[in-house]
């Protein structure tokens, strides 16, 4: 498997370059799973659990990739991670790719227990990694793909306010999250499958639309993982310009814009997940050129 | 509970700034207790729990601090959480406090979920996290510490060779990590203890001596947590731009130097591990001014 193009295979199927973000919340829950269990770690793991598979049969067919959220699930304690590895597992038996967001960062020595974790342990196809401790500390996560054609998403340019802090100051001559660019180029060139796209991505925040040209132009070779849409606040068409064409360049996550879509009483609550769904799904159908 | 002030009374006590870092890893784990678990997720956990107990029980009195890196406990899967909280449990009721090595860093309404985990599902005393997002990414974390008295360390200037490829990049007036180190000072300052240092401090790698001493001018109120001594090659003597006397400034992480000294199939192991643990105590107690 090469994940990028596995991924890319997947899309065109499904016709659109959604990403479903899965970031089970409690207090966000449809009332109607909430009330039955205890809000204990384990009533909170065991209502995630029943969530999330709903959700994915909602989605089967729908979305070629979905992202699970580490934080949410390790807040509910070790029962929690058995929850991620099952919801990994029905995500894989549905036909699903799984992008674990789990913005991981160490030494190398470090960096390979969490890739071992990650990919091995919980069965990712692909991770986010934080770049800040420099090009040995993703090499770990890399070699990783290289050997098993997962993928590795690298924080270029985040999604949120304070993004601009550190990642856009001057660094001589290019911004620090240009710097990052240029070596996720190296290494997406690098691992580049038939698709023309490597293992090597960038997480680029769906609201930093301005740059989104200038950053497809530096990074030709890299999946962009655009974090942001819907809830954040990026609408779809400022994406246009991390796409291709034909569906590809691109996936777009939404997590609490389609799972939080019902009003919290609703019983119906899968039908209005399943109609914020399909809305985001065409909406950036047409975006990413399909 | 004020987390400087608390760990600054517990190395006056042991009379060194010595943090054991509790890193298991199997290939490296004593014969006497690898032969006794087989190689799966739940007898690796099981492994690293016998180990890091034995292993606490030496160190009980010595030393003032933990700090368990949560990567190698993820790789054993949900038995590894399970593992790691019973560790931290242990860890407490021995009078240690634990800093959780958790490198996290992720958009404001998902560290919340990071900072619920780690300080309250696993009881840590203080963490570590990214800063890449940004000041609102790390927010969460040392508002949670204002609320509780636990501490936070943010990393600025890593232990690793890699870690020039963007900390150290001339960003305008200073470098990237001077950036961060500014931040880092002006929540320290605004989170300051009797003892002078707040709950917001910094991980400078032991091997960034060079700099060590600009560091302390610029962050006077931020306690530092400095890996990177032993294993990774920094020397004690060099550690000493760190300190302000009496034990104060900062705590020293040595893992590997004290936790694999012993020849791997001694039966004797923990006579080793005692052995470099009161080495390491008795180097570092004197380059922090006791």
């Amino acid at each position: 498997m090469h994940f990028a193009d596995t991924l890319i295979d997947a899309i065109w199927r499904c016709r659109t370059p959604l990403c479903l973000g899965l970031d089970p919340r409690w207090d966000l829950l449809p009332a109607q799973i909430r009330r039955r269990y205890p809000q204990t770690e384990v009533g909170r793991a065991r209502a995630y659990e029943e969530f999330c598979l709903r959700v994915l049969g909602l989605a089967e067919g729908h979305v070629a990739i979905v992202k699970p959220q580490l934080a949410f699930f390790e807040a509910c304690g070790p029962k929690g991670m058995t929850v991620l590895r099952q919801v990994v597992g029905a995500a894989h038996r549905r036909n699903f790719l799984v992008v674990l967001d789990a913005k991981r960062g160490d030494i190398a020595s470090t960096a390979e227990a969490y890739a071992d974790a990650l990919y091995n342990v919980y069965q990712a196809d692909a991770i986010t990694v934080h770049p800040y401790l420099g090009r040995d500390s993703l090499e770990p996560f890399i070699d990783y793909a290289r050997k098993t054609g997962r993928g590795v998403f690298i924080l270029v340019r985040t999604s949120n306010p304070g993004s601009n802090d550190y990642q856009n100051l001057d660094c001589g001559s290019a911004k620090l999250y240009e710097h990052i660019a240029r070596h996720v180029q190296g290494w997406a060139q690098e691992t580049a499958g038939r698709s023309g796209f490597g293992l090597v991505g960038a997480v680029v925040g769906a609201t930093q639309a301005p740059v989104l040209a200038t950053l497809r132009q530096h990074m030709p070779s890299a999946l962009f993982l655009l974090p942001g849409y819907g809830a954040q606040g990026a609408k779809a068409a400022s994406l246009a310009p991390a796409f291709t064409g034909q569906g590809k360049g691109a996936i777009v996550n939404a997590a609490r814009s389609i799972l939080y879509a019902p009003p919290p009483e609703a019983e119906d609550w899968e039908a209005h997940v399943f109609q914020a769904l399909l809305q985001a799904k065409t909406e950036l159908a047409a975006v990413a050129g399909f």
